[in-house]
């Protein structure tokens, strides 16, 4: 299966249906679309897929401060292939009755990687307008994470939202007198950054850590995967819900062995701090979560298990 | 969330959508579709959503040889609930290319529980025509399989498949003579299987255990949950594939303690022996497996761990 996908992602590009000829009439070749809806007490959640990219080997590189064999045997006991590694990309929305708010933008239709960008057409399935959005908050400044705030001509693809962004990660990505002090292949980020933000200023609002950035929705500095990384609680009536956001990148690697560092990961060692006090709290609290790159629809909860944490997906409900 | 799903299932009896009106204007409260589709070999296999019943209080009789305070840490460890534990049943479509093959019928529009019966509206979904289907390949009588075979009013559900069935369930439930020696409460299933198949007699193939049932489609015996129950054995090419049926209900109880009983089970230490064999088969081969009551979409992979199993869900992907 897995060099199906590789083929199909570095083929065609298109992550959406295989374009060859259906194989026989009777079953067409076509998947449901990407969207999954639940409640958490008043509140509406919907995830939506966004697509995925493959990393051809997840032993070379993705891991920065553990050995290949250690990775491999991780990925094994999980029944993970140590050849193209799926890593979605997810949008979280949450309708709170004031308001749809969106976190995070996507990676922008046909600006990214083949297989990506597919949110627009994910979200029309999920009956959510780009223009019913009142409000994206951005957990950090990743490519992934804002190229979609804006489409390939730099237009607003969410035109009538406010965007929320977390002030030490405004801060970092928009001086360029910190591009030097940052990871090589993520220096891209300071351009992106201008650019996705410019046609924005007039509706961009700066957060700051712990602050509500709308009405029972609070963010929870997690700093480590980039400066000024922000996850989400989100809380209605008695229930609540956590948008972890980058806090933790495939749950079968860096939950398992919550010490391992990402090759995604500007620090290491602060992305580990954050990431065991948010998955450390979610379990305890036996609160629901989802995260941005978890296998889709990537929501569940958290178990702590001897030296890391578990993922269990919730169920998949016909009932939203 | 399953005070909820409680509620929504024994009043409006809907698994669908919440028919109370929509919170705000832009999100609508509808779910995605309930199908999944993968590819194995040539084959292309469709997982289908055919709704889900609540169990109110899973630590009353669901397990039959364990305690239930033994159930409950069980539970309590797989991040599930110990009140309101859902049973979806899924009925998996393989498009061989010679045919569309379903394993199972499902429950039937209108006829069994509230919040059951989804088959034909989640097929339409999919694209699958249930004139489309040339065989449907049963792996036991229980009520949740067969029913669906006919509708309401007894005409067949797939006006063109030829309907396969193990010899050892045949000969069981279509004697009378053997109801005394059933369980109090599997009694219904001699009515029910007489009443499924009339209208099917002529279309009917009787199949021993390890028969080839079509193509590359194989049954495994794996007696126990029923006097003749079958899991099946599906090869295209170099990849495999396993539909489970009911070797084991959620896998969180029973991959996780294959040596629990379930109420459901004809046999408890004769299903538990077939449960083993079958299961290490699958988790040795690395193969993957679809199964009726495991979460929708209900296919992935089978790990073996200490004292048991663990079932980890194959990625969702938005190729085929």
């Amino acid at each position: 299966m897995n060099r199906r996908l590789l083929l199909a992602g570095a083929a065609a590009g298109i992550a959406a249906a295989r374009t060859a000829p259906a194989q026989t009439a009777a079953t067409p070749e076509t998947q449901a679309p990407g969207f999954y809806r639940f409640k958490v007490g008043d509140f509406t959640v919907t995830t939506v897929h966004d697509g995925f990219v493959l990393r051809a080997n997840p032993l070379e590189g993705l891991v920065t401060n553990a050995p290949a064999a250690e990775v491999q045997a991780v990925l094994e006991g999980a029944a993970l292939p140590v050849r193209g590694l799926m890593n979605p990309y997810i949008v979280t929305f949450v309708e709170t009755g004031r308001g749809l708010v969106a976190f995070d933008a996507g990676t922008g239709a046909g600006q990214m990687a083949p297989g990506t960008g597919l949110l627009p057409r994910n979200m029309a399935a999920a009956g959510l307008r780009p223009e019913d959005v009142t409000l994206v908050a951005i957990s950090h400044f990743h490519g992934d994470h804002i190229t979609g705030l804006t489409t390939r001509e730099n237009q607003p693809f969410f035109p009538n939202a406010e965007v929320a962004v977390p002030a030490a990660e405004w801060a970092w990505w928009s001086d360029t007198a910190n591009e030097a002090r940052s990871p090589q292949f993520q220096r891209g980020n300071f351009a992106n950054t201008a650019r996705r933000f410019a046609p924005l200023r007039a509706r961009m609002r700066i957060f700051e850590a712990e602050a509500e950035v709308a009405p029972g929705i609070r963010a929870i500095a997690t700093p480590g995967h980039t400066p000024g990384h922000c996850a989400f609680h989100i809380a209605s009536g008695r229930e609540q819900f956590f948008v972890t956001a980058d806090a933790a990148g495939r749950p079968e690697l860096f939950l398992r062995q919550p010490g391992w560092h990402s090759v995604f990961d500007f620090g290491g060692a602060m992305a580990v701090e954050s990431r065991r006090r948010l998955f450390g709290r979610i379990a305890a609290e036996r609160a629901r979560m989802a995260a941005y790159h978890f296998p889709f629809p990537g929501t569940g909860y958290i178990l702590e298990e001897t030296g890391g944490f578990r993922f269990v997906p919730a169920d998949w409900s016909s009932v939203v």
